[in-house]
Order: structure tokens, then sequence, then C-alpha cells
């Protein structure tokens, strides 16, 4: 098998077993720290191909540091099923109540890059000004209704829902002085979308000192860009293939490669 | 034992032994340099936990190449206890006048990351605009009262004493011209503070050239935010964890691992 | 055979063979990735040595990721002469049009570096801040012609020969939002101009941002500059070696060394 | 020997012997390509301790891969008096003016970091802003004479002697679109200044851009700054040390390690 097929078919949009769901969950992890989108904070998860009401995400751990054995299956209002003594990620109810009003999507990511802040702290909406940050053309809405006492974490199931309600159909939001929320069809496009969230997010704060208001990409383009350059299964698959290389290249030694 | 076990343990505030906490002193300084915080230059202390009224610091060596060997036992006046051929850093009284007028803090940090210089030399104060900045919510004053002669370098009792003084109840305190100084309750919580800061820093910075007014976090909140997401046992393990797993791969021939 | 004068070997204008081509190509995608100016995307491109009517360039993969194996001969059309059962870059019509208008060059570059997207969504022109980007001195276009439906890829012959016109006889051309396009006597000279475009269009930015009006490079300066400094063989031949030994250090582990 | 007094003498002002001098000097090119000061351009020079006449610099190759085999003898006119079949730095020239200008100096840096060049294209002078900066205390003047038909680079014997008259007693000078030249007692603080000038400009830019006048370091204190926090053998000392383990850390490869 060509290593362009074998590529593809890692990055398929629905695993067929939780088996092949949590490689490619690991892999998702590695991925996000390796490129710099995740650091000791911040969480990926994936729904389960063998039960959609449930999903699959690493124990409290750092994205980096996750191997399979540290994968739970966890049920939409946050209920860990895997019978463990280590503890889950207090921000879980964030992705069960993202999957659970999102029945056409599969995996979500909870970050906190640093080049998203600045657009969650004034009122300058986040858009697509480079074909790489086509996925943005709906918009990013700005979340900033935290329950009060949690300090800023995401923890109730109330809070969950009213995250859940405020991204709406959107695929981005970002979360004041926080970070951001992405959807995403399947875990291989979950993790385009972060990287060049970041990326588009540098390239129009660079833009916007300028002091020229940037010819930013018509929605209607956007959309196509989308389908098209970023979540086509070849576009996908070759970046997916190019990030896993870059994995393997600088963590040699981390174990449960296959 | 579990890996968060471990951790966890690895992180607790009050090392027993003073043995203990020169392992975890020595890690801290790596994890300073591995993370861009530290250069040649900066250093790190701990309260001696067998004895209150003396610190444990690496003699005049960079952060980067410190090991066991090269911790000396310091009074809070200055005075080297360990005998030594070589010597100690010249700013170590910063260490002794903060741990002396902070009964409550073991650790303190003295550096120069770069992004908090351009907050130290305006009259723009530093603020927590992201919840990993949250431990700056009372405040980060300005310290300009240089002794003349000596260079910007903070080396006679007097000083230290104002530089105590002048840092009061705050974490956080800028050098003019120079860098800054932060205290906490302990090496984890102190590692979290530095990296975070300048992550705050930088953030602060690339918004207010947008010429927008930030949205700040209240310091209400911000209070809550540093008890549970940053200073919390749980989140501060997992930073740890993650910022040594960082050191291990990056320095594969560093002596004295554990 | 001394390292200089092998590094001028390797670095001549015109390889003999299509065989020499292809090793050169493969190592002008790994320091392209290796720099950070090409990612999971973008691609390069060298005429056949053998065949002007043909050109050479690698398969459907991340550029980091291309060995000798994956090199395809494609028509300046953009067919596939090379029997595969993988596929070529959808975008390999920009080559083939630009090597067709320009039958005095000999090496395209296409890609997304982040540095250069400011300017091709404001009307600020990119113009030579610094001796590196001399070669800039006839003025950088901006195409923004697209065809509708392809999501701002450009696939179609016409779009191709749009392009091809565009950029005339410039060096350099801007895509709006997309990134860019850079034609070169040869690979080396193409890697410099990929390479120091980034660096000049950086250094621009920081500049314009001062609020200065920059003193750029006089045109007839700057095309001196560009024969001597930049483009001339021992120059090139240098920095050629430079990325080499940078690419070797960084990726020991890559098949194909020669 | 202990480590401190090893890196002590590695330092010394003045190496007795120009075989000495040469390993410095290998050093001083790799730590200064390590840290991303130079790239494939740029070059380095040390005044001969067995004849000030004449001074040690390596032929043209980029600084990364400069071996002690590599370095040549040339006088302070530019003519090499090694033997050589290979080729000498074109601006070597630079290198010979400075040193026969200043007497009290010994060492020359000429290079490209992108920091500098906005500083060398405004009015805007390059001031000292944090203490690493204040060997910058004199001054930084702007060259701008360029000889024509050269392309920016320094080759004649006329125009080294304008650069050394316009450097005059400084110890930094931009060129205009082009780069820096810096002198130094010695090759540590060589090193030292080349690597916190570029820090220097990083903050003070940053700084500017806040829109506020910047608190400058008095040049009374950045004189007293420089020789006891930068240039004192003890500060050098630790400074090199750490380079120096930097480069062994990321380069361990390479060859004539003593």
């Amino acid at each position: 098998m060509g290593k362009n097929k074998k590529a593809a078919e890692e990055t398929k949009n629905t695993p067929g077993t939780a088996q092949e769901a949590i490689r490619q969950l690991v892999m998702a992890n590695r991925i996000l720290s390796n490129e710099g989108v995740l650091d000791a904070f911040g969480h990926v998860s994936v729904r389960n191909p063998e039960n959609p009401k449930t999903f699959l995400q690493a124990r409290s751990i750092s994205p980096f540091e996750a191997t399979e054995d540290d994968i739970l299956e966890i049920d939409l209002e946050g209920n860990v099923l895997t019978k463990i003594t280590t503890r889950p990620y207090g921000e879980r109810i964030i992705h069960g109540a993202i999957l659970n009003a999102r029945p056409e999507m599969n995996a979500v990511f909870h970050g906190h890059p640093l080049a998203v802040i600045p657009f969650s702290v004034t009122d300058i909406p986040l858009r697509p000004i480079m074909h790489v940050g086509s996925f943005l053309y709906q918009g990013v809405p700005v979340y900033d209704d935290y329950e009060s006492g949690y300090g800023m974490l995401i923890k109730t199931k109330e809070e969950g829902e009213r995250i859940a309600k405020h991204l709406g159909e959107h695929r981005v939001q970002l979360l004041r002085g926080h970070g951001c929320n992405i959807v995403a069809e399947n875990l291989p496009q979950l993790v385009v979308s972060a990287i060049y969230l970041r990326d588009n997010a540098t390239v129009q704060w660079q833009t916007l000192l300028l002091g020229k208001e940037p010819k930013y990409i018509h929605p209607d383009v956007a959309k196509v860009t989308m389908q098209v350059v970023l979540f086509g299964p070849i576009p996908t698959a070759r970046m997916w293939s190019y990030w896993v290389t870059r994995v393997k290249k600088n963590m040699p030694d981390m174990k449960h490669w296959k």
C-alpha cells in the first residue's frame, strides 16, 4: 500500500472502531503539542465510533504525554465510563455539550493559543484573511458569560450547554481572556483548524497593525476554499502525514508508535 | 505509584528535606532555561525546608548548567554557609531580603525575560489579560530606585531591603530596564509564574498594539482563577510534569536525572 | 576536491542531467521546509535539463517528505509524463505556465509564507529594504483575479496563463490572501529568493510599524546588489552549503543523502 | 581545575598564542550561528596575539561550518598571508580597517541581524533600553556612504577607511539597509555585544510600538553597567560557558571540539 493511500486511510473521516479512534486521538494530541498549539493545558476529543453517545479523551495529563493507555470513554454529560483511579479533565463538559448539540460533528478542541487572545478581549472579529483560515467564514463569536466562582473554567453542565448554544452553527468560538473551542467533522480536520486558526490570527494581527483595512476573503469564496483546499480528503491527508512525520522526527523516543 | 501521583508528590509545596528541595531546584533551573525564560543570567532560590532562615541557590553559573553539586546554602543576609572555592551570585541579596520579608513564601525568581521590559520603561502597567496571567491580579509595581555605582545590579543589603519593601504584598515586581522579581509559595508555582508572566506580557503587548482598550480580567475573578487554575495542586502537577518531560526530551545528556 | 569547489559545483546553474536536477530539487524541498518557508503545502519545480519543454516536481506530498522517487516529469501544459499511480500537485499549472512564459528562467516556487500575506491584502507594496531583498527591485505585483469556484487554487490552463502574464518580467508576485510565486534562473537562486523574501517582508513590516517612511534601497543599487551579493556563484554556493548543512543536522534520519 | 576557572581562562582577554585565538574564534563563529545572530553571511575576526598587524578570520564559508583549518591570517590592509587555494571573505577590509584605527580593540563583527535593520533605515537611534544593551551608551551611528557599483558590499581600502572613520570611538555602527559592525576588546565581549545588540534592538522596537517615550538608561549608568554587568571577567565567563554548552548540545556532531 503506497504512502499516499496509507495516509488517506489514516485520516478517513470515521474510524471504524474505538481502537482506531484512540490511535488517531493520541496522534492528534502529539501533533498539536509538537506544533505549539497546546502546552500543558488544553484537550482534544473524538466521538466514539462504536457509540455516538460517548466520546474519547485523555485523562488529566498534558496532551504531549498522553498515550493510548491514558484515553478514557466519557458520556455526553461528562460521566467517565472507563474505570480509573486517575482523574479526567475538569473541562470535559465542553466536549460532551458540543458533541451533543452538533450530531454532525465528531471532534472537539479546547485550548489557549496566545495568538487568538487579542481577538477575545477586544471587539475586533477574527476573519479569514488567508486561504488556510477559510474555515472561519461563518464568523467567530466571543463567549463572555462565565459562571462565577470557577475561575473561568467551564465545569458545570449548565455552562457546558450555554457554551454549546453560543457556539451555535459556528466552527470556532473564542472564550474571553481564556482561549477557544473548535468543532470539526473528524480529528484531522480538527487539527487543521487548530493550527491554521493560530496562523490566521497571527496574520490578521500583523495586517491590522499596518493601519490598513485588509481585504478579507469573501465568505462565499472562503466556503469553497474550506471544502476544496483544507477539508478535502487529499489535502487533509497530506497535512496529516506532514505533521505526523514531524512528530516522529521531534519525539523519536515517544512510545506507542505504530 | 502512578505517574499522576508521582508528579503531585514531586510538586508538593514543602519538600521535607534539603535534599528534596535541591533536586526540585535543579529541575526548576532547567525548566526555566529550556522554556526560554532564563539565559546565562537570572537565578532561582528556595527556602531550606530544614532551616527557614537559609535558602538554597546555585553558585554563579548559568541555570542551564547547574547540577545538584552547584547548590549553595545561603542565609537571609546573603552569607554563603556552604564551604566553596567558587562564587555565589552577586545578586543573591534579592532572594534573602524577599524571603525575609515574606515568611509565607518559599521561592524567589530573578530574571530578564525580554517581554516584560517594555512594561518596565513605560507607564503602562502589566495586568492579567488571560487566565494564565491571573496571579498578577494585585498589580505589578515597577522598581526604579537603583543604588548608584552598581550598574543596575542589586548587591547591597540596603537595596535588598528596599526591593523587598517595594515588592510589598505583590507577587511580581519589575525592575526598570532590567527585569523582574517573582515570589511564590513553592518552586512549582514560581516556575508557573515566571513562564506565564512572559506569556501574559506578550499577549498584553500584542493586544495594546491593536489600539483598543483590552477587557482585562477583573481582580476578583483573577484571584479565584489563580487559586483554581494555576496554583491548585492538580494543574500545577500537570504543568510541572509537562515541563519536566520537555527538559528530558531536549537535554537527554544532562547529568543527575532521577 | 575542496568543500568550496564541491559546493560551487552542486549549485551550478544548469545541472547537466535530469538526475542531477532531481537531486538538487529534493534538497531544495528539504531546505525550504527546514528553514520554515514551506509547510505541508507549497511546491518547487525545475526545468528538465534534458528537455526544456518539461519540468521536474514532486508528486502530491509535503516538500519535507519528498525523496528522489517522488519526482515526476511534467510538460508545460501540466500533463504528467511519468507513469504513476499517485497524484501530482493540483497547482502544477502555475509552474508550467511560468516556465513557458519565461524561457530564460528554470525554477519556480509556489508557497504561503505568512510574512508576505499582509502585503497581499493591503495596498502596501513589498520593496527591498535590506540587501538580501535586493532581488525585489523590479517591484512585486499582487494577483487578484482568481477563477471562481476553485477556492483560490490555480488549477486551470487559462488561469495559469493569466498568472504568468501578471507576473510579466518580475521575479516575484503575491497572490492575494494566498501566498506567492517566485521564478529564478536556477534552484539555488530560487531558494535564496524564497528565504529572503520572507526576511525582507518581515523587516519591512517591522519598520513600517515604527511610523516612519523607510529608506528603501534604490532600484539601481538593488540590481547590482542582487547580481553581486545574492546571485553571484560564490555567495550562492556559500548559502546553499550552509542550508544543506542545517538540513543534515536537523534531519539526520532522512533517506537519500548523497 | 574547576569549571568556573576553566571558563574564565578560556575567556581571558588576550589569548597568548595564535593557536588559542584560533580556537576561540571558531567557537565564537559557532556561538553566533547557534544563537541566530549570523546565518550564511557575516564574519568575525580577532587580532593575532602574536602579531598585532595581522588578524585571524575564516575563509569564505558560513560561520556555522568554519573549523580551525579554515582560519586565515590576514594583514590590516586585507592581504591574505596564509597560502590558500580557497577564497577569503570579500568584506575582510572592514576588519582590517577597524583594527588598524582602534589599536585598543582586538575583535570585530560584521553581520546582518534582522532586528537592527529598522534602525538603519529610519532616523530612530538605537539606545540602551535594558542593562544588557548598556554597551550602546555612546550612541550608534548609521553609515550611509556606500561606494557605488559594489552592491552595498564594503570591498575597497578607501571605503574600509571611511567605515573606520565613521565608527570613530563607538562600539557599534549600523550600515543602512545592510547590517552592522561591532568592535570589542576581545572575542567574548564581541559575542556578548552581538547577541545583546539584537535583544536590545528587539525590546526597543517593541517598546516604541506602544507609543510611549521609553525611559532609556542614562549614559553614565550604562557605562558602569557595561563595565560591571557585561564586560567584567566573571559575567563574561558565565555567558561564554553558557553559549558553549548550547553549541555542544545543539551541534553534537561538529568536529574539532576540545
